[in-house]
């Protein structure tokens, strides 16, 4: 874990869960997601801002290994790098982790773009900026 | 059921039942929704389009009895009912249906006003007009 | 607010917020029921144990009064009190108040009450006794 | 698309609309995950009647390509493929395409195996032979 790892806690709820008595799968990237937004937001990124600017922070790719499973009353960390991949891409290294015993529950790398207004894939200079400072860190 | 009811007919999906076995109780008030936006869009009032407009159809009160439980496999269907309460406030009776045994599942009132841009309930002339023709029917 | 009101305090999740660029309406009625969860985990009530022994804590009816709403980037609390309405009937009495301004968001009373194996209301002994404890208290 | 293909055709529901205006990443699961459970079931796979059985199907992997966004209004198929990979291993090769101009909106191979009651990868016999059925034909 580098120094700019980005770390989010929390707990399982309990609507979280299905029928099988664990938490679906979707909801594992419903709390990377929110661990993304956060963690950007740390480095000045506001995800909804730059929507009203007309940029759209986007998902190109999620490449997603389940090795475990949350439960009821469990709580976790989710851990978030970035890195630069091109000019175009950044790919979000993100792992959950059960709290209690430190089982590693699920590790995804999620990779992005910025879509502007004419829908085609472009990072203003100032996102850029943002997210080289990380990188260079 | 009078002529103006609307029904929605579906299934439900895995991911909606909870760790009871059950559909969980906001799920309902997803049903709900999705039955009302497709009702007013066969009234000619498009939710979205109405956003982009700058008024927004919203909820001002809910009235939800839970009298049974749908699971993994149900088929349902959901009616509506568009009832004008005043000038600035209209009622969606709404239920939900078991379709096998036709048991009654819940049974709710969901009442609406728009508001527009100041944040103050104003139904304009045009969605006014739409829903007067389903009062009057 | 007295002494038995429980708090839970989070921060809104962006893909809690839907097309109009508010919390979606379904989603407070996750944030009652994690509430209720953890309030009643805090009196020794375990939601998901009580279901494993047989025993299904379930909401029978809710009244919520939408007041204003949540945007992302809002932190939020959600009041809990509980109070015994019947023998077999207990009520609580939730809010969502928003954290920068104070501004009441949401008010409902989602009344509860518990089933048995063979779907009869029913409340145990031991439950009952840990309910009672919060109503004199 | 071969003889096997499984198509399941619906709607977007506006509450799956995040405040970008498009459908959430982490809802495309959701229609995955409803579209193999309808599609296992025709081949006689109950996911719920394994799991009360005790056995799980899971997924182990995702590889997900995002192409395209759903809106408000749109209508899509999702297409789902079945093979089996190995033993113990089988891949959903899932699609979801928008229907008004058949755009492709997400490709997604979706890996899954069956745990036993002891937390280790088991395909029942009559569970693979119902799998094999697929693969073969």
């Amino acid at each position: 874990m580098n120094k700019n790892t980005h770390i989010w806690e929390a707990e399982v709820r309990d609507y979280e869960v299905d029928l099988q008595g664990i938490v679906n799968n979707s909801v594992y990237f419903n709390y990377y997601e929110h661990a993304r937004h956060i963690y950007i937001k740390t480095l000045g990124i506001d995800f909804y801002e730059w929507h009203l600017k007309g940029y759209e922070l986007v998902l190109i790719h999620s490449d997603v290994s389940y090795k475990g499973s949350l439960k009821s009353g469990d709580s976790f960390c989710v851990t978030t790098n970035l890195s630069l991949i091109s000019r175009l891409k950044f790919a979000f290294n993100q792992q959950i982790t059960r709290k209690s015993d430190n089982k590693l529950i699920n590790v995804a790398i999620n990779t992005a773009t910025c879509i502007n207004k004419n829908g085609r894939p472009e990072i203003p200079e100032e996102l850029a900026a943002l997210l080289l400072k990380i990188a260079v860190a």
